[in-house]
């Protein structure tokens, strides 16, 4: 586990955010995170703007509960997938793209082909 | 779907068993089917055998019940991950490897490394 607590800038507010490596990561835990149709959601729509442009908040047209959602975020930044920081009221998110194709080489492309594909169907929640 | 009823050779009495191509297959089910620490290693023991060596029988030192098992092999086979066949009173098995790898590109391989790296702990069942 990295613990980012007083490693970042003055303006970085996040305390108490765990962040996991991708190289801590094992293949259930990124089989796990990726499993999930609206995680995969969040991962194709981060891959899709630039680092650090998405708030958790700009998530909120996805067909989840904002409970269920922060867990999905918890779940993704745990498997190593996104890095997130608090600016004010937002919390902004990177997704952890080269580190974990490093990893687990070939997995987040066949998230993000699932979307471009139309092969990645609107999930029934 | 593929039904290869009556379309193989006497010798083979596989009455009733549906395969899937790797083509049908979408990667949610691809993830579901992976997702299992079992499943991943009957796929793991079947890379490392020639095709049709295997039997369902000779996974029983895994630690699951025997009919836990026999859904394991039908997930699989729903996966497009196995082709199997009947052959007296065995069912034999052939991983797919080649038509699943054109399907998902570097998702057996990581199934396949987390043995060889001792990545893939003995599953707590």
């Amino acid at each position: 586990m990295e613990h980012y607590t007083d490693v970042r800038s003055k303006s970085n507010r996040t305390r108490g955010l765990t962040h996991t490596s991708p190289i801590e990561v094992s293949l259930q835990a990124a089989l796990d995170a990726l499993g999930d149709p609206i995680r995969r959601s969040i991962v194709r729509e981060l891959a899709g703007a630039p680092d650090w442009a998405r708030a958790c908040g700009t998530f909120s047209h996805l067909p989840v509960a904002k409970s269920t959602l922060s867990h999905h975020f918890t779940v993704l930044r745990d498997a190593g997938l996104l890095e997130q920081r608090d600016e004010g009221a937002r919390r902004l998110n990177r997704l952890r793209r080269a580190e974990f194709d490093g990893r687990f080489p070939g997995l987040l492309a066949l998230v993000l082909e699932e979307g471009s594909a139309g092969d990645g169907r609107v999930p029934d929640v």
